[in-house]
């Protein structure tokens, strides 16, 4: 699916109408020097979902956050979910929000 | 200034009220593989920027783009620009429009 929207759409410079995909938002505490766990984060899903994702957006903040949403949705937490995110299971959850359908790979297995 | 509102916020875990601050976007090529190139210069910025920033957006696009927006206005475009940009002349651009009388060091010297 990415490759044949990439092959139709090769001749034209584009951003593949980003509005209607899903918005990614990483927000981290600069404090706490989490700026390269979330661009690590952010590239990881930009691998995986390259142009099925409309954007990624990198967001500085303060007091020891670090949250993960999708289109609004708080899908990690790291006060609430004790923790931070590991890549395979946040690609689990947002694969199940954005493509149910889709393989990860071994991002798939739990071993 | 980042200092003193990070000293001051830090006992709530927040983004800073990003809706007031600016937000920059890089569209990148995927076709070309140009996500780790968006990346670093998404990481530059926010490491000179950090919470003067609303955010950074990577959003991926193909046929050869790769820009840089500002708050909606284009400030490098590959090829209108003929290249990729440094990241000091970019830092230049982008403290000329959001904060005028910042000094950035050593990315203000030509040399």
């Amino acid at each position: 699916m990415i490759e044949s929207a990439g092959a139709s759409d090769a001749a034209e410079s584009a951003a593949v109408a980003p509005g209607a995909r899903p918005r990614i938002v990483i927000t981290y505490c600069t404090q706490c020097r989490w700026l390269l766990r979330a661009s690590w984060v952010a590239q990881e899903l930009l691998t995986t979902f390259t142009t099925d994702l409309g954007e990624i957006a990198l967001r500085p903040g303060v007091g020891g956050v670090f949250t993960v949403e999708l289109d609004g949705e708080l899908i990690w937490d790291r006060k609430r979910d004790d923790g931070f995110p590991d890549v395979a299971p946040l690609k689990r959850l947002i694969r199940d929000r954005i493509d149910p359908e889709r393989s990860l790979g071994h991002s798939d297995r739990t071993h």
